[in-house]
């Protein structure tokens, strides 16, 4: 007997024939003799109908109303399986942030896990019930209603595998794994058995999709075995684990993608300590995420600093960061939202050289100007113009024989 | 300065324009210089629409789950407004059933609230926010979520008035006041300026829609005024209160009618003491409400026994009547559903001998036969065919002279 954390994103849920398919599996799983948790999202499309509800009923929302609002897409989905469950004989419970409790910090909107009380739902495991949380949302420490950004319910499920000390974090979703890179864009992308959390990592941080960055950065910490599966097929799947011995290293195992990128450039900047604090410190306030960062040689005692940040977030950081900018003493403030961030992520880079001159090679082959470089231990990441996303991808992905395999 | 709680339907709030309306009304109440604190249903139609959700997802939903589903209905309604109250530059907070809290017993579907604690909506309406409580749903002991029954909201904002200490609750519905019939079955209905919690209660009771009856009950045993509004219009309006000497006492004030009702007939039971007991036992084991209830004389040392109860829940009672006659040995169970209640209702019944007689020869005079009769102190409850409804209720109206007025 297991104890088996399911995850079923939006499309898996999309409405009531998909939800009882989601039904048979688990009572498929639960029948084979595990205890099962599952954690579920929002109907696909719910969470986006929410979101603009709350756009149409203030330009900027309150981020406390916000989340209270946009959190009842799951709750509508967890006690609809539950309601379908019990209504085929099995014993289900649904849970809501609030009541498992998923503590979490005061970060409305992105807030972050920092706890899931294990006992109740332990307990109703152990009853033989099965447990159905709901995923992307949590409560804080005044019972406010928190929300956990997009990608959020894949945050909950590995929190609550972790907390259970679960023996596997099923993810379902809409594809069937994690592929070397998305088959929408190069039709040659192949399907990864394997592969590490690091690696994983840095491919969700640079642009895929099938997993978001932070539930595989907790998994990575507690050491929780993810697996990728399809909601629609039983074939295929890919298993996200620590490094194993018998794990064949890959020099690449990835290209990945990200056009949800703007480039900010503060021109002739002062160069003395401390000023990119005083220039990132507003953002870090306002929680934005900022990606890359470059800071050019100095000049005559000036320097330019470049930054990604998401394109969702870029009328803000325009504004935060002019401010910023003019307090330091800079000349202006750039923003072109017009580009990609293409990336080539391999556990096998760090003892393999030569790896990024042959990407650049390849980009340079395919005339791609390169605007922006940063590299990790098993990243190289380039950010282009957005039209060459594709071309750059096939020309790496092919340069590097990813379509051949292992 | 006043503290004042306000309702408002479904009908009110049933898309953002509305809402926005409601907002406006809200801010002018707030800027008058009184604490405001909002009760709201859901959008008027999305209830019905989770219903229908969790009945498609099993004929009989797990109850538990129902309540969780079906509560997400007010809160997508109290974050808007608190979305676009903020939005507005008004310090709004929205809170749930569990956040108040809202302490309920277990009865998941038709929940009755033992607390709303006071303490934290307090404390912000003494910072000025504009508190806005979820209707309809509270919490049980062990943090699961409850809803309150059809008209639940009622309930919901008189019990927080109550809890508050509340100057007056204000409902806002569809219609601007509480009326001698229902102006839609009778045009020449008239609209009651007064009315004492008493005689609210019956018509409530009695199929009067404009307020769910568990309100009424705990506005009287509370001593809250409340105040029938339209949240289209700021004329009319009928204040309840308890009775006071400045009153003329009305023989009759208002004519309901309720088509929700079904006959239930228990035939040839044996007459021994506990026998009505162990009929009803499986009933008020399942929260099943029943209204009248008639026993014919014992001929024989056999009894007939027949009561109503709710349309909607004559298949459960059906059953679970069939079993019980059994046990005691009857005969057989016989439902109609094609019935109506007609109601008469006047706290000055009382000292007024006659009302009885006069409400049989209005409906004697029409041809209407009367298939069960039940009497209070200051009600009349007449079962007729159900096509009747109309023909009974214009007559009772006239025979009364109630379009004259005090």
């Amino acid at each position: 007997m297991a104890l088996i954390v399911q995850k079923y994103g939006g499309t898996s849920v999309a409405n009531l024939d998909r939800i009882a398919n989601v039904a048979k599996n688990v009572i498929r799983v639960k029948e084979e003799g595990n205890q099962v948790a599952v954690v579920l999202s929002a109907m696909s499309g719910e969470t986006d109908r929410l979101i603009q509800l709350a756009q149409k009923a203030a330009p900027d929302p309150d981020l406390r109303e916000y989340d209270a609002l946009i959190s009842t897409g799951e709750q509508v989905t967890v006690s609809l399986l539950a309601i379908m469950l019990n209504g085929m004989g099995y014993k289900a419970k649904s849970f809501l942030g609030f009541q498992v409790p998923v503590l979490t910090d005061r970060a409305y909107s992105k807030a972050r896990i920092q706890t899931v009380k294990k006992n109740l739902v332990l307990r109703e495991l152990k009853k033989g019930t099965i447990v159905i949380m709901a995923g992307f949302q949590g409560v804080d420490n005044e019972n406010n209603i928190t929300t956990l950004g997009r990608g959020g319910s894949d945050t909950s499920a590995v929190a609550l595998a972790a907390a259970l000390k679960a023996d596997v974090c099923d993810i379902y979703t809409d594809v069937d794994g994690v592929y070397t890179t998305d088959p929408n864009i190069y039709d040659k992308a192949r399907r990864l058995d394997h592969i590490t959390y690091d690696e994983m990592l840095e491919m969700a941080r640079a642009g895929a999709k099938v997993l978001a960055p932070r539930s595989v950065e907790l998994a990575k910490n507690y050491n929780v075995p993810v697996y990728v599966k399809s909601s629609f097929s039983s074939e295929g799947g890919t298993l996200v684990t620590k490094e194993t011995k018998n794990m064949e290293k890959e020099i690449v195992s990835g290209v990945t993608y990200d056009r949800d990128q703007a480039k900010v450039t503060v021109i002739h900047v002062p160069d003395r300590p401390g000023i990119a604090a005083q220039i990132f410190a507003p953002l870090a306030k306002n929680n934005i995420m900022v990606d890359m960062i470059i800071q050019n040689v100095s000049i005559h005692g000036f320097t330019d600093l470049t930054f990604t940040v998401s394109k969702k977030e870029v009328n803000e950081v325009k504004r935060l960061i002019t401010r910023a900018a003019k307090d330091v003493g800079a000349d202006k403030v750039e923003v072109d939202d017009n580009v990609a961030k293409v990336s080539v992520i391999g556990v096998g880079m760090i003892s393999h050289s030569g790896v990024a001159a042959k990407i650049f090679e390849a980009l340079f082959k395919e005339n791609i100007n390169i605007m922006m470089i940063s590299t990790s231990e098993i990243k190289v990441s380039c950010i282009v113009e957005a039209k060459y996303t594709q071309l750059a991808v096939t020309a790496i992905h092919e340069a590097f024989g990813l379509d051949r395999g292992r």
